[in-house]
């Protein structure tokens, strides 16, 4: 009676929430430790990036976010690029009621991409002196690449939900992200992978980042959707797996980047210790005075036409990108000074830099539900 | 101290909020997804059935159902075949206050079938065009299936709360389902189960479809009543492996139907990758305009005179059925577009057809409760 | 860095809410199954106890029990002993608002017990033709156990929150079992333990039956307090292992009884597939019309002077003693006719009488939470 | 497709309200166990600690704590020495709104320490005839704590929240352990820490005494802010066996006192059982009519100007220090009468003294939620 047919194997995973950090037993003092990110031959001095995402980045929030460190990347199929004047829908979509906020949303992204939108809102970064990246669809990449290298772009990030190396389609010939690499005279960044081998395989077309996380976001519906999903804990440190791997056997080291699924320093910290080589946060940055969201984040499978995946979510102001970066945090949640919160987990973790913070101890913890937590965030809401 | 004697081995089962599926190294092209279903000599476009409940079936669902490429179940020992006019018996169940719902169930329940409303029933379904299929508990299926078979029905379904290829009683004798077998001209679908070894049996007798699932679905309170039910991700496996052992054997495939605990399209595309061939839906579908249940939906076991086992929910009206199977969706909580949903999955799961669907990965991953997602679903009950 | 030191093993351990138990591949009629209880030479028809709890049984509650076929166990250091007319003092802890009721409490219960009050609630129970069974703490037995002998109890239950058959302490002699064995006439039932060892060691004194279950019920705080509990499925399959192995080794059969976390029938079914030989029940009998709470329950560690571990709750009262026991359910929450869940969730197991279902196959499922249920469950609160 | 790479390996960790104790099968009277605590060459009747935070100890509580058989530490760097008068600032932290009282803890703690108060304070608790325990950072241990040692400290705390044996800095030498213990004529803590590797080393300096636990405390954001913790059943095992592998070594028996994480009596006897020596308690103690936050607590991290991690809690005032201590319990959630908690959880352990505590079996239980239990924790929020 107790006898056991495995149908298949099925291993656990993890998300941020589920692990923590143990510290070692040598520390550092803070002010020690080298944080700094490199992308090619792009080096930048934080490594945070702000997500393709129109509630979060546009051309005055990309200037402020170079201009401290990290990389903001415009995503050139938003709403920045099908509007001149885009403002009036940002605050459309602000002000929609929540029942009325999807079809207003199908309505919007509608509207087609005007190309010259594309190099303006890039001429408006490099102008400003900053590093300019930018996202495209692989549908797109063709087409719209071209024009946006002729523009200035530093950086291309090829990004949908799921991105492989290989598509197969009856209809059209699918990207391939090794003639790409070859045309554009910059680095590019492919994503979204969560496994070994998806991960791997995009290194060995000669990418230069690739972006961790399918589902995880607080904007984000996939795995309701369509079923799809892997916490980010796992993902991110099975994706360092394969670049270790990659690095090992061919010298050539590509970081990860983890996109989504970080909900506060403390989970900034545990991306590190699983692996990765810096984070892409969306809605902790659309909290910030800067972000054109006005206090709102959706992730841009929402407008889908036929299978929208995600909503708009109402995340409010929190303060200034720059108190968000660097603090001094005013509240106690770990929203704020998020550099601070890195470099004070590496001192205790013992980490002088990112490499050695990958070494860290993780242990598999519950979440902590105390009365003085639930508290703490009841707080903030009420806000 | 720490001796430890074990009394019985148990192993972890999973439900589908419990598992997500990992997308594949190669991803295809949604529009070149085959979802058919084959049951016997008669096969299906999409595969998902409609449950054979009151609050879900009637004669025109039915016909809707059959007209999409799914198919409906209609149970002929329900309200359709008690009462001439059944609409002003639904009308009274989804008036009825909650503290006299289930009392209101058993005495509308005690009314006798009519025998000749069955034939009737089918007729109408027949005659629109449709495939039609029926329901029919183990102990009345000797005496009501020729009748159902002389009415023209396609598929019978024979179905209780366990149904076991052996069933030992000193007061009656069992139903034999493989005489039956012979006896009818149709495919036999038989059910429920959530064991290999019963499942495994059930085939044995020469039944042509097996529906998997105890307890998990929301109208059910099976677990809590007499404490069985195994969660649906493990059913479906274990059936699985039933179903893929005994085509080794014999040669014969016999599909497997997950039937319960199936709230979205995440849920559902979950289902397909933990093997099952076809899919049967309650309360997605009882929130169907179509629906005959005004927005309610309760379980066949709900109105037993003495052990009732589940109760009316309000689900409320969502979409029209075509909405809910083929979008486009105006929500992002997985409750419309179902076979875009699946399709959707299967390209990103790297699969071309259902049988390719279940060799994806599953991972174990922690139900995500994130701010945004029960936003969400708060908006969609507020509507 | 991963270095990892074991300072102790520890294993999981299940409550009921956890575990689910899978249907065999034969079925039993369920009007087949056979229920019985034998403990030492009497015999019940159907093996449920109900708690010597104060708001539980009192004379008019163990006559109907008795009469049902079941058996209640009368606290004879509780009110009833300590009241001539315990019936003004049950009003006022039904009616003490809940900041005072602890207090309360201390107070009532420091009235001490009149000897001859002993005498009359035996004598009560037994002129009705009832089983007597009462039950005395180790500390009081040697004194109060002749008394009650004498009176003409079927049954002693010496019970405390931890009994063991050893008891070290340099200001009085421990209880000691195998002498007051010899010295009645009557069987002895001796609890509470949750362990192999703890468990074993008292069926060696030579008691008729042991209690299992320390903490895990409903008006008990025991593991808040000093950090002490098993859940039960585990202490149940623990003790059943012992009875098992002593059965193995002695050819005695001592019956063990699972006392405490059984919430509906569902968990009462998976107690008997967890090895039970037979339940007892406090809040779910505490519900019943005949109870004496008047709709409230509290364990009798609660009225401790000076680390009280459990407090009054205020169940409702939900319907009489036989509809509980036998039906018809008009709820489908799993708190009516537990006798006909028991016999049902026999028959899709496959279980002719109780060692059957101890075969049954139990699996580690997690506790559903389905809109429908929750629905549910809040209706029966609002009720 | 089901490779699996492990970038690395992760072990669960458990919180006190995941594990439980399981009764010996002998058990003892309470009245007859031994629970002193030895630290270095001072003996305390109840091995119980007071919280170095600002709501919880000041001079009188610090006195009376000492008369009842236990340790007060007194924050040296908190607001009894940057104050003469500090009962107007622990007012206005009390009275401050939720919105604004992170902000002002970072003002009222920027005021600097007078050295002056640090030999008043001291005096005044020696004055008393108490014990006088007092704790510095490793910032500022070298240069205060000679002042402390002259003003008549019985013992020394050097605490922070992640504190090494090793510490890596440029701008400032490490203060090295061994040196000052070699200085001072009295025992020294040292903390926290969490791993087997850290107090190994922490041990090895020729500390007294250990304190245990990182961010586990009601008052703690730590792994929110910087992703760091470990749960504190798992890090008072890891340090207990680090602590008996260093006595098996060295002979010498350096006791650990687990810090944060304790809710209730069944909190403290769990952390006995898991290998603890003492116990220092905050939340609990804060409640206590003697505390000076009134009815409010924080930790130390939280006024910190940069990075807080933690918030003002209001905790309520519950009862008496003796009340809190020794009972009787007018309640029945486990926060009063805690030395009679364990005690009895002692006796039913079968455990006669601390070290035959460390023996007792622990299992893995999930944490049990009834009705009765939330319904008495409302009970005692809304009182």
């Amino acid at each position: 009676m107790m006898e056991h047919y495995q149908y298949k194997q099925m291993r656990y995973t993890y998300g941020f929430e589920e692990i923590a950090l143990v510290p070692s037993d040598i520390t550092i003092n803070p002010d020690q430790t080298d944080i700094s990110l490199a992308i090619d031959r792009l080096t930048f001095s934080i490594p945070i990036l702000a997500s393709a995402m129109d509630g979060v980045v546009d051309v005055k929030f990309a200037i402020a976010m170079s201009k401290l460190g990290g990389l903001a990347v415009l995503n050139l199929e938003g709403l920045q690029t099908r509007y001149a004047n885009p403002d009036e829908v940002l605050a459309q979509i602000a002000d929609a009621p929540p029942e009325k906020v999807t079809s207003i949303m199908q309505k919007v992204y509608s509207k087609p991409i005007k190309e010259n939108l594309i190099g303006d809102r890039i001429t408006a970064i490099k102008d400003a002196g900053a590093i300019c990246a930018v996202s495209l669809t692989p549908a797109n990449t063709k087409k719209l690449s071209p024009l946006a290298a002729e523009a200035g772009i530093d950086i291309l990030v090829v990004q949908s939900t799921v991105t492989t190396a290989r598509h197969i389609s009856k209809s059209y010939r699918g990207l391939i992200f090794s003639e790409i690499i070859k045309q554009l005279p910059i680095p590019v960044i492919v994503g979204n992978c969560v496994s070994y081998s998806a991960c791997r395989k995009l290194m060995e077309t000669g990418v230069h980042g690739v972006l961790v996380g399918i589902g995880p976001g607080a904007a984000c519906t996939t795995r309701e959707v369509i079923g799809v999903g892997v916490p980010q804990a796992t993902a991110t440190m099975d994706c360092a797996a394969a670049r270790d791997d990659y690095f090992r056997t061919t010298g050539r080291y590509v970081p990860i980047i983890t996109d989504g699924g970080i909900r506060n320093g403390g989970d900034l910290c545990k991306a590190f210790a699983c692996g990765t080589d810096a984070v892409m946060l969306g809605s902790i940055l659309a909290q910030t005075e800067e972000a054109p969201g006005r206090g709102n984040h959706w992730g841009m499978a929402t407008p889908h036409e036929a299978l929208p995946r995600g909503t708009r979510i109402r995340v409010g102001i929190n303060c200034s990108l720059k108190q968000t970066m660097f603090g001094p945090a005013s509240v106690t949640d770990g929203t704020q000074n998020l550099v601070g919160a890195l470099r004070t987990s590496m001192g205790v973790c013992g980490a002088r830099n990112i490499r050695e913070m990958h070494q860290t101890e993780v242990v598999i913890a519950p979440a902590i539900k105390t009365e003085g937590k639930t508290f703490q965030i009841t707080q903030r809401l009420a806000k």
